[in-house]
């Protein structure tokens, strides 16, 4: 099952994604959109434009941090002996085809491709070997950064870095676990004007999904709609030599296979 | 008005708070919360023994780090030179009443005292001059904190510390800005078992009330029920030679003058 939503005149809407044939509306209330089983129905409508992020009001976005041993070098960072972990803002959030507005005060804006974990079913303290019970599926995400704001500031925190609001491109669609059989194997690519800019698989992950799940949910409780955005691929370009860093106009697609590709187009801000 | 938050076998209910006459319970939706002026009516309840949180729903829980001066140097930390930003996860939201879990996994949990204030109305870009219209009130918040994963870990993200369940005591009540007249001087104190062990007051804050806000809608859009720990005054436990961690059965209070007493009793993770 893959679901996307979309806004209507009368608010955000559910929906059935298919990359062919368009969306077909359902009726999904968020109460339900994580325990109810939904099949495509005879109204096909055009795909459109643009799509919301496809969970419904997600109340933690976790990321891990240098979880591509390839990447934590390419930064200069050790290797982790146990999963970084940061934050999002929600306010961050925007679906496919939405821009990332390129803010003022930030000069040195990255683009990461990223598996997201959509967590389906509530827990704390879960065993590694029960953790995938509480998935719902997956997504693409984009965890765009701003270097400048992300680094070397007072305290280090790279909370701010990124938040910046356009900063979680999340989409198109939520493909639920059962059309994943491997998520220890799935390809992540970006794509940035046409050309791959990163290109590896969850095969490289430091920490696989189980084992994030277990270490997150020994600190907090995991909860539907929570999302685990688990790292990026080397290839970032404040890595690249010379560094690259988004402008207007710049075409994000982030891909991975068994989901599809999230494409966002940055804007500067106004 | 002083607006505090319980529960009833319906579900939260919303009160207007007397520290002596209890509570008076009023119709008001979590849509209205920022926006409606309530009044008491006759129907007084004794104060529960345990509250909720009395923001509905916050989105963002933003965290100030090292702003008070003297914390920072009790710290060993360079005097920020701008605000340090971390944040907690909203799982860790606790009232009034409600036990600090100490987790197993932790050893070094602290306390820390703070003003939170309680964004009104949502901006971005928000001009330091106009900054207090966006805020709706203040309450009293303990940043709990636990060391051992704060700092010292692969990364150096404060996120994990601080956002354990049970991690964000919030309360008493939400008491509306017209009640403090001058927000840039408020006592803060945390009391650990009776001994006072915080004392300061916000005219001790690096970057005021105001500046944050600016600052922060630099990034963020700021929504109504948002969030700020302004951050704490010197005298944590782990400043303190030799260093007070929080133990089963420590009694912390928060006590913020204009708003009340925020208690909360610690307790070992079963």
């Amino acid at each position: 099952m893959k679901l996307c939503r979309f806004q209507t005149t009368d608010g955000p809407r559910t929906a059935i994604y298919h990359p062919d044939h368009g969306i077909c509306p359902v009726d999904l209330s968020d109460d339900q959109f994580y325990t109810t089983k939904v099949e495509p129905n005879d109204t096909w409508l055009p795909m459109p434009e643009r799509l919301l992020p496809p969970v419904p009001n997600p109340e933690k976005i976790i990321c891990i941090g240098l979880n591509y041993r390839d990447h934590a070098i390419e930064t200069g960072s050790d290797i982790p002996t146990e999963p970084v972990v940061f934050s999002k803002f929600n306010t961050a959030l925007v679906g496919h085809g939405d821009a990332i507005i390129l803010p003022k005060v930030a000069n040195r804006v990255d683009y990461e491709a990223e598996l997201v974990v959509v967590i389906g079913k509530s827990g704390r303290h879960v065993h590694v070997n029960d953790a995938m019970d509480h998935v719902f599926g997956f997504t693409c995400g984009h965890d765009v950064s701003a270097r400048d704001w992300q680094k070397g500031r007072p305290g280090g925190q790279w909370l701010l870095g990124k938040s910046f609001d356009t900063f979680a491109p999340l989409g198109p669609c939520l493909v639920s676990k059962d059309e994943i059989p491997d998520p220890a194997n799935v390809r992540v690519r970006m794509h940035l004007n046409g050309d791959v800019v990163q290109d590896s698989t969850t095969a490289q992950l430091i920490f696989d999904i189980p084992t994030l799940i277990s270490h997150l949910s020994q600190i907090v409780t995991l909860k539907a709609g929570d999302l685990i955005y688990t790292g990026t691929p080397p290839g970032v370009g404040a890595a690249r030599n010379p560094p690259v860093f988004l402008a207007p106009g710049d075409q994000c697609a982030v891909e991975i296979d068994g989901i599809g590709r999230l494409e966002n187009v940055c804007q500067a801000e106004a």
